[in-house]
């Protein structure tokens, strides 16, 4: 049991094979207390509480109940019934009376609590010192500060007493402590997962966000929690889809050489340069960006308006509690007070010209890619000074959640010095697959330790991602296949390849003339009627593609198609029916039957010189 | 020339005939005097210059030039290259040196600039009396208020001296003085029109509007204006599209009964109830909905933070400039300076609540009809209460941007006692076409007089609005045809119908086993080829409809069509090719070959106990 790790994958299989996971719980508060780490918790759910809720579960059924048996923390200033909700801030705590719906989620999945992580008060800072109560240690070297505002969430999961953790991420609170406790931190699209029941730090740009010791991990539990939620104003309708094996071609955004930031920790640097190289390995396209606007805009968020949204969120406590603020909180909150109204539309117009300053960058690149912060700074430096290294944690993280971008921290390799490496990868809202997908295979690629624990980063998904509710199968019989002549036409619509099949021996394959030659696929008549000649009776299975399309481009892509192929219905070897590559008959009867190929590229490698792929 | 109508189609009529926009400028001027209404103009363009540039047009050619020899007023917080901008604040002039996007726009499109108009200083009011120069009259009634803020622009159409003219509007300005002038007021979404060169109101909420004698016209100026403009962050790619006949059936929300607001104005009430006469009339499906979330929202925009951008955009001209602004404007832009920034957040707050809490309304609706003010109030008792009536005026509109929605406000019947009436459409952002659309048929329903002049509204087009940008042409040749069992689906799927008309005389038709019976369109073969037996050989011509479907909706309509149907190419009787329904030739083998009845309806109308329609 003391080797066990806590990712999902370990867990599961122990409980599939008989474990228990009130033996695990117990494992749980074991390492806890073992890890002699006391300003990881605010509060514990009482282990027999924990193992009660853990014999109520339904028997264990991992494609029912995703997150069965997993032991997760939760972020001091998310509800959670029965444990009181501080922010890190003993005067302001309040007993809620009910789970915030992402917790009540989690734990109808099957997940179990253990209880309340410490964080920078009032969500406020991304070093996790900002505290009353004693500080996390990091959990890998406690010269290192925890990373905040997050802080005991990213120990209690790098330590391995939780398998996962909620954290929330204004600023980078939930990608600043994963990159410093080397472990992943997920920061979904805004609105994916409902606020309510969270203490707001900017309700304008919060988020609730997963730690978790592998990219699946934090998918899997991110899948749970999100949901649109009717009663949250800030809820947004975005499903968690997408998650699956690494688009084979991504146009990576980079800061250029020159826009790089790293505050002269040289072994960040190199750490970053050799993750670019990895990614490059992944078949990412690594294309060099002025940074220069993201910097611009980021600046906003602590100069500028955005921190009166802070003060609102205690403003009525605050006044009532004269004195009851940590110090550096006080400071920083405080300097919100004599900021106007015109003050705060000042502010929401330049953040407008960031967007659109930056909206032609994002529009060049399917991805971007950074450090997760520009260099390690450490408790000493941050007790000398507690808002320099803080700001300085910031600079890759401030302005994503004000340009509504989604991000996942990745482990990458270990520094050379041996601290832990950490990418970001970046995209527009809604993109959550896309980047939990490309940070997967980065994390497999690299198998590093997870977080402080014995246990290595598992080979990245290698089935591509689940169709989405948005998405439809697309069969495609020729020239579109993957590595032919028209491949392109299917990227550029959005569509990913899911797998290879055949379809049903009902059809037949014909070489329609032109450059390039495209493939006639005719369904056989299946009884008697009217024969069409010799060669052409009886149909055969056609070897053939199915990509995932997303729905709303499936016009645009139709629209580009020149007759005599159309899009119908076409059986699959295995009875189903998905949208296909279908060609009138009539342009056929003439053309060239190669039916007996069983398939395009069986004709196009023995006929090359015919068809230019 | 003392009778012509400043209308595009008469002007354009007279152009046609030979007419000379250097007379009709002329004319322009001798009305403007002859109406003693020294208020409406605060800058004119000089004759002479206007005449010249009347002269520089290129030839008469409506198709190239849509707004050809059209005079068009501007309102004064609009930059005009070669005239000063006021925004009705002498100490605040400047004189810009290029004109707004929006002004070039139409000028490049042949209109010719008349001159500045009168305003509601720095855009603050619906009344139009709020202005250091002479208030304009009413064109009218000289006891009831021009209407603001865009009071001279109004009137400057109304009294026929004007084809159309530019307002704004943050939150009412560019309907209310069109429901008081008897003219059409279109209100786009935001964004659709570049608000740089335009002295901001309240920059989030800011849009240019367009006044017109007919909504075609209004049409005509908006759809040369819409562009998206890089240089603007309050920019969106909202093209003007979708403006036709009306859609045959919509879902209009209206007040409850007990929700509607007149404050006293009885024929208001009964005027308002005979224009939803009108519109059910028109096909329109009347939908009651509480309309107190609706106010709840309007009640935000001068109770609530964002009077603060009103004075953010005069901040530092008030500073330097104490005593300068209209005591009025100066009482309530005042009011912004004890605001602090978190009430600035407390206002997005309460907006977000708003928005969540209206969507269902909206998400029910195609769109919203209300009264475009609920009661006619006097120029001596806004001289009495410079504030309530005003803000009476607002009751239907002040709502209408923070929730971003588009509106057209259109001239009625005329009211029992003779007052002009006007209804407001709504809708959410980008369905401007879907709202004028109906608008057009409304007035052309009602046909009131054009503003004061002795002309009457035009008849509705007929013709359907033409394919967008985002649409596609979609041929259907069965039960998908208007009337027939599957038309539903085409609605369903936001498709419209264009035309009815008829394939290349190449295919046949079957119709193919089930219920309903669907259609099997199967082209020939135009050569040789294997022969498929006596009644089956030639082809000819099938009647079918062509619809206007959005290309992001094609792929789940399609996503519907179960074998052996398809989308493929088309040839239709004038050679052009659009995406139409196929039919897989194996599944048409043994099916009834109705060709010879030449479509879809007469063979059901033959046999109609076959096929329920």
């Amino acid at each position: 049991m003391r080797a066990l790790s806590f990712d999902r994958d370990s867990l599961h299989a122990h409980y599939a094979a008989g474990g228990d996971p009130v033996a695990v719980l117990a494992e749980a508060h074991r390492r806890l207390a073992a890890a002699e780490n006391p300003g990881v918790f605010i509060a514990l759910t009482p282990l027999e509480a924990a193992q009660a809720a853990a014999r109520a579960l339904p028997p264990f059924d991992p494609a029912a109940f995703p997150l069965w048996g997993l032991p997760f923390a939760v972020k001091d200033n998310i509800d959670v019934a029965g444990l009181p909700t501080t922010a890190a801030c003993p005067a302001f705590a309040y007993e809620p009376e009910v789970d915030a719906p992402v917790v009540a989620r989690l734990k109808a999945a099957g997940a179990i609590c253990l209880g309340k992580t410490n964080l920078d008060q009032f969500a406020t800072g991304l070093n996790g010192l900002r505290t009353p109560y004693p500080a996390p240690r990091n959990a890998l070297d406690p010269a290192i500060p925890p990373g905040g505002s997050s802080s005991g969430s990213a120990v209690a999961v790098a330590m391995g007493v939780a398998s996962f953790a909620l954290g929330t991420d204004t600023a980078g609170s939930g990608r600043v402590p994963a990159g410093l406790n080397n472990i992943v931190g997920l920061k979904p699209s805004l609105g994916a997962i409902s606020t309510r029941g969270v203490v707001p730090a900017c309700r304008t740009l919060d988020a609730v966000s997963v730690f978790a010791l592998t990219v699946a991990d934090a998918w899997a539990a991110f899948a749970a929690a999100a949901a649109h939620d009717p009663l949250d104003s800030f809820s947004r309708d975005r499903p968690a889809q997408g998650f699956g094996s690494a688009p084979e071609r991504l146009r990576l955004g980079v800061p250029t050489p020159a826009t790089r930031r790293f505050s002269g920790d040289a072994a960040q640097a190199a750490s970053f340069e050799a993750a670019l190289g990895r990614l490059a390995s992944l078949g990412a396209e690594i294309v060099e960006v002025d940074f220069q606007p993201f910097y611009d805009c980021a600046a906003l968020l602590y100069e500028g308006a955005w921190v009166a949204e802070r003060l609102h969120a205690v403003a009525a406590f605050r006044a009532a509690n004269p004195g009851a603020l940590h110090p550096v909180t006080e400071q920083i909150v405080g300097g919100a007070t004599t900021l106007s109204a015109v003050d705060a539309f000042d502010g929401v117009y330049r953040l407008a010209e960031a967007r659109r300053v930056t909206a032609p960058i994002l529009a060049g690149v399917d991805a971007l890619a950074v450090p997760t912060f520009p260099a390690f700074h450490t408790v000493a430096e941050l007790e000398a000074d507690p808002i320099g290294p803080n700001s300085d944690f910031g600079t890759y993280t401030n302005f994503v959640n004000l340009l509504d971008l989604c991000g996942i921290a990745v482990p990458v390799d270990p520094r050379a010095d041996g601290r832990p490496g950490s990418v970001t990868l970046l995209a527009a809202a809604g993109r959550d697959g896309l980047t939990a997908s490309l940070a997967a295979a980065l994390h497999g690629l690299c198998a590093p330790r997870l977080g402080a624990t014995t246990a290595v980063a598992p080979p990245a998904p290698t089935a591509p991602a689940p169709l989405g509710p948005d998405e439809a199968e697309v069969l495609v019989v020729g020239a579109h296949m993957r590595g032919m002549a028209l491949a392109p036409q299917m990227t550029a619509h959005g569509a990913r390849f899911l797998r290879e099949t055949a379809t049903a021996p009902r059809y037949r394959l014909k070489a329609l003339p032109g450059t390039p030659a495209r493939p006639g696929l005719v369904r056989v008549a299946q009884t008697g009627g009217a024969q069409t000649g010799g060669a052409d009776t009886g149909g055969a299975a056609i070897r053939a593609e199915v990509w995932a399309m997303p729905l709303d481009r499936i016009g645009p892509f139709l629209a580009g198609i020149p007759a005599p192929l159309g899009l119908g219905r076409v059986t699959l070897e295995d009875g189903g029916e998905v949208i296909g590559f279908l060609a009138e008959a009539a342009a056929c009867e003439t053309a060239q039957d190669i039916t007996a190929h069983g398939g395009w590229r069986a004709w196009v490698a023995q006929d090359a010189a015919a068809v230019p792929a």
